[in-house]
């Protein structure tokens, strides 16, 4: 991986010593309405160099990653003779970096970028992968590049704003590397309380940095997902499913949460089908129903799940369901096959655990 | 290069053969509407796979390389189910196989494609390199990305039907790749006479063939462009000065006959500075002056000259302009300084040898 990754909460001072070693003509500055407004004045008060940074803005939220923001900064970096050798730097959550990364990664073929992720899920699962692109045509993320940032800063130091929603967020991502990577990593997670009103932020940036080398490990492994990469699909199939039920029932529920439910029934089928021993399991969905609460799901909701999973595009067109897995924490099982049957009563299970009446 | 050159006049027949070996889901061609009546009836005719492909016409031209084109291809592969197992056959001209190749390698963040070039131009200049992409707010290929096809079917089986014009615009990057080869490779080049009236379609294949492995051969050793790549600028320089000069006068010139007027200028250039002998510099002026013509250029068209060829892109803001140069016939020297004294010199020379008074 060429991509530089920098843990720091001197971000303004380890960003001028990236762009000090690198020779380059212009230099960019994404960001969007929100992060114009409270992350960027940090960022100009610490970095000599992004005071004189032309300032790119685009509206928030995913709903403007589309083709017409890009469009727009493809507009401005060639009306402001942008060149291959200028740098483009992306302050923000996922979608200024995913669309900012490829507005640069296709600009005159390809100029350098720098992200600055501004979110815990941004810095824990947008910064690693090389995942670019925007939504078209009502899909998530259907055009893009894969293509690697020049370096990435991780810091804290946006979190502290963050809604305690989006921290929670991006934390559900970290409980997954935490089981991929072993019971020390799952422990150190589970005993964090992100979102106390005081929680230390350096703790958050080591915890960050360890949970970042997990997804880096996969995502080496098996750059083009052929593989071993699917690890990281752990909690996302039952995940996405609740994601899909809570948004046509119109109370829709952050993809973090989905996910960190999503957890605990893989953790279900993983007990069921492959004998991960039941402590572990007991601890998440505690954890679990402390920090993210419970979801309104009856026997009734079952077939709707289930066919949601099926229609995952990971398990299209097969009866059994594939499903990544561990067999004790740390030790993954991906292609698991699980049939209906399984997943009713894995579901049947979760409630339980979930104190789902 | 991860790219398969196939080099045929049997096309239907190796494209079925390319396709069997692959595992994909759905076939898309994209063709413009010139090949689309009198390239793909052939391709039809002879491939099992491709009647059963559905057909994405576009708007042909240069003038269509834009963003609305590269969006209505994007939306019909959405709107037709392609997934990043879909495999997508350009089948035009470079204009074709860059929009194409782009909107294929940023569906999906990267599906496979296959060119089929129908010009002679899009068989030795666009079939290597992997330069994909559009024109954007004015500017040639401002948006793209270098990622080659899965393999490109080289045949010379539509030159036949392309206009003389078309066929020596290509035919003149075949006579710089033969002075970049050596003495073998330009005496074939000088000796063949393409688009009489019956030329022969093998012959200019095995040509052809030969003369891609030259542009090969530099472009594997400089994949991004940083030295020794350059080699293949030879008489762009003052080719694109040419070119604008003709633009700006309202009789354009096709790109490929600039080329070979700024090959001649090359060449005198070469031996002035680098002592190349004259004798091919007199051979390669004879033929330019017999295939190509003569151009209308004055000492009053100097300045305008000179000035585009400091602004070519590769040489902003310097005094002295660098060229591509030959030291011999296969020997060459890039970055090599030039006064404009030296242009004018040359230029003199250069209407001497066209015969311009």
């Amino acid at each position: 991986m060429k991509q530089k990754l920098i843990f720091s909460n001197e971000v303004g001072k380890m960003l001028d010593k990236q762009l000090e070693a690198i020779i380059f003509d212009r230099l960019f500055i994404l960001v969007d309405e929100n992060t114009a407004s409270y992350a960027l004045p940090l960022l100009i008060d610490s970095s000599k160099y992004v005071s004189n940074a032309k300032v790119l803005t685009i509206k928030p939220d995913d709903a403007n990653k589309n083709l017409d923001t890009l469009e727009l900064i493809w507009q401005q970096l060639s009306d402001n003779n942008a060149t291959r050798s200028s740098i483009i730097i992306n302050l923000g959550g996922g979608m200024v970096s995913d669309i900012g990364g490829f507005a640069a990664s296709t600009y005159m073929r390809g100029m350098r970028f720098i992200n600055i992720p501004t979110t815990l899920l941004a810095a824990v699962d947008a910064s690693v992968g090389g995942k670019t692109g925007i939504n078209f045509n009502g899909y998530k993320n259907q055009i893009g590049v894969i293509n690697e940032a020049e370096s990435s800063i991780i810091s804290s130091v946006f979190f502290k704003t963050l809604p305690k929603q989006e921290l929670f967020s991006g934390y559900a991502e970290m409980i997954k590397h935490g089981l991929l990577d072993g019971l020390e990593s799952t422990n150190q997670v589970l005993s964090f309380r992100i979102a106390e009103p005081d929680f230390d932020i350096s703790a958050i940036l080591s915890l960050t940095k360890h949970s970042i080398s997990v997804k880096q490990r996969f995502v080496e492994a098996d750059i083009n997902e052929a593989g071993i990469r699917k690890a990281l699909n752990l909690g996302h199939t039952a995940g996405h499913a609740i994601e899909s039920l809570m948004q046509k029932r119109n109370t829709p529920l952050p993809h973090g949460y989905a996910v960190a439910h999503g957890l605990v029934i893989a953790l279900v089928l993983s007990h069921l089908q492959l004998q991960l021993p039941s402590d572990i399991l007991y601890r998440l969905a505690n954890y679990v129903y402390e920090m993210y609460g419970t979801i309104d799901i009856s026997c009734d909701d079952y077939p709707a799940l289930i066919s949601a999973m099926q229609h995952d595009k990971k398990n299209f067109g097969n009866d059994t369901i594939n499903f990544t897995l561990l067999k004790e924490i740390g030790k993954v099982q991906i292609n698991s096959s699980v049939t209906a049957e399984n997943i009713g009563i894995a579901l049947d299970i979760y409630r339980d655990l979930m104190h789902i009446a």
